[in-house]
């Protein structure tokens, strides 16, 4: 290794990356590749990664990392400065035995998740760490075991949770994050307001997330027949409702963008879809359980997401009884 | 043929059956079974049926009827006392083309069918005519050309029409076609109001119907799921919203009765569910539609069944285009 060459993003900050799929495996390959310290948690990829590290296939340029310090076991890994939470949130009832050993004094926790509710969670048995909220915007897929596909995007919207429910506004921690990011070549955006950031991405992940799964739909099917464009819009309705019960406002032209933004895609299966098209547990509760019961405390009824709740939760039990 | 034997029921009123399925074989074969008149209606099994007769396996007795009035123009066929419409909805389009050849002047129209519309659109257009609508609540099913299968249940509620919406009573007419089809053995009740039955159907209908196809499902699983089961309560909850906009009140005890009595029953396939399994439009306007935008115009929102007619629509259209 010619160490003059070493990208000029070196930190000192190490990295834990806590479950390495699509998301863990892109941007904790994509630090290590800046000559950030990765260490990566894997579960059945475990032996695979550590004796074969991990290949990157991306728009943005291949790469392929020979070595990576791979872990099946969170007490072998050091304490390090930023822990990743790239986990589906089906899986964070792990987190009170997953992040403790990793914790210094100061560890940031970055969540890279969808939905609404894992700062709370995380900050219920961890309330002195900073949590930082990730919200990626990207198309990324394991291939199989060490090999992750890039399709498109890949932009990382931060926002830091605060216990009192107020905008944290830009913080010193993001900042820390962001320029780490930034300098691994991830296009990274900062947001004062976590909880405005969440709804906003609900906006798109509740119709197009539950009702590609509901109707077995690409979103071009679904902004194809008026009767679904129409219901997308009356969802993105609800989870607008939703986030002004909690004292976040979005506009009417955020729907009409999100619908031409839509329109204009090519088609795209949602994660919820792929995740129940290989029979892995749906993300119902982040994208929609937990933002209906925080609405329902506010006093707001939803019934349209209520009833997609409904039918998500059946068709999640049904995947789980055909296992 | 020994006339001395013929069923005491024989009657001077012949009948024309429109549309010989399930629904239309059995009822039209008991008819004839009994003695009556019958003159069927045929589209693509017309040749078979008039070579081959009808094939009636029945928990209440099989028969064969070895020769039956066949036809596939209406024009061919005589005008009858009794027109039974026994095609589903979704091709009550045909019915202004296929009625008038087969009318006296005081033949009665009589509709087996789901959901509610159908007397409506026809009075549209026969304003001068009985109308008597007629709920099945029976489980039967083409088992191929000229073979009928009937598995359990059997009974008709018939109640008559009347153009300005108020409940028309018990009418002579009822009493008439009460008749003929008790003497051939079909179970009947008469109801002194349409709008009421016709609703009160839909309790049922709206929620096991929609959701079969939906959720891919039997009404058992329907039922097992807690949240499947809360949402089929919802459903039902806003069909009595729907009837008491159009001035009917059903009371709570009847949703508690449809609920236990679903619990109850052997696993189900809805006749929504078979149409769609088999490719065939799906009643949605009748189930769905219509019922929807009678309670509009009488200012009452259905949020869950505007979902549930939307989803319908988007997997009715699938459907059809991959014919």
């Amino acid at each position: 290794m010619n160490t003059s060459n070493l990208p000029q993003s070196m930190t000192n900050r190490n990295y834990a990356i806590i479950g390495t799929g699509a998301i863990g495996g892109f941007y904790g390959g994509k630090l290590q590749k800046a000559g950030t310290e990765v260490h990566f948690l894997l579960n059945t990829d475990y032996e695979y990664v550590r004796d074969n590290g991990l290949l990157i296939s991306s728009t943005d340029g291949d790469f392929n990392l020979e070595k990576v310090n791979a872990y099946n076991q969170v007490q072998e890994m050091p304490p390090c400065d930023v822990v990743v939470v790239a986990l589906k949130t089906t899986q964070n009832h792990l987190l009170p035995q997953l992040l403790p050993p990793l914790l210094k004094d100061n560890t940031i926790i970055v969540l890279l998740q969808n939905g609404l509710g894992s700062e709370d969670y995380i900050a219920e048995f961890l309330p002195n760490h900073p949590i930082i909220g990730g919200l990626c915007f990207i198309c990324a897929y394991k291939v199989k075991p060490g090999h992750i596909s890039h399709l498109d995007y890949g932009t990382i919207t931060l926002a830091e949770y605060s216990a009192n429910g107020q905008p944290a506004g830009i913080t010193e921690n993001m900042r820390l994050i962001a320029g780490d990011f930034a300098a691994a070549k991830i296009p990274i955006i900062l947001n004062e307001d976590l909880i405005l950031t969440r709804w906003k991405k609900l906006v798109w992940n509740v119709p197009y997330n539950g009702l590609s799964v509901i109707l077995n739909a690409q979103t071009s099917e679904l902004m194809a027949n008026p009767h679904t464009r129409h219901l997308a819009e009356d969802l993105m309705r609800e989870v607008v409702a939703g986030a002004a019960a909690c004292g976040r406002i979005i506009s009417e032209d955020f729907i009409a963008k999100m619908l031409d933004h839509t329109e204009k895609m090519k088609p795209y299966l949602t994660s919820m879809k792929l995740d129940g098209d290989r029979g892995n547990p749906l993300e119902v509760e982040a994208i929609l359980g937990n933002p209906l019961r925080i609405a329902k405390l506010a006093g707001v009824d939803l019934p349209r997401m209520w009833m997609l709740y409904q039918q998500l939760k059946f068709i999640d039990a049904q995947n789980t009884q055909l296992q």
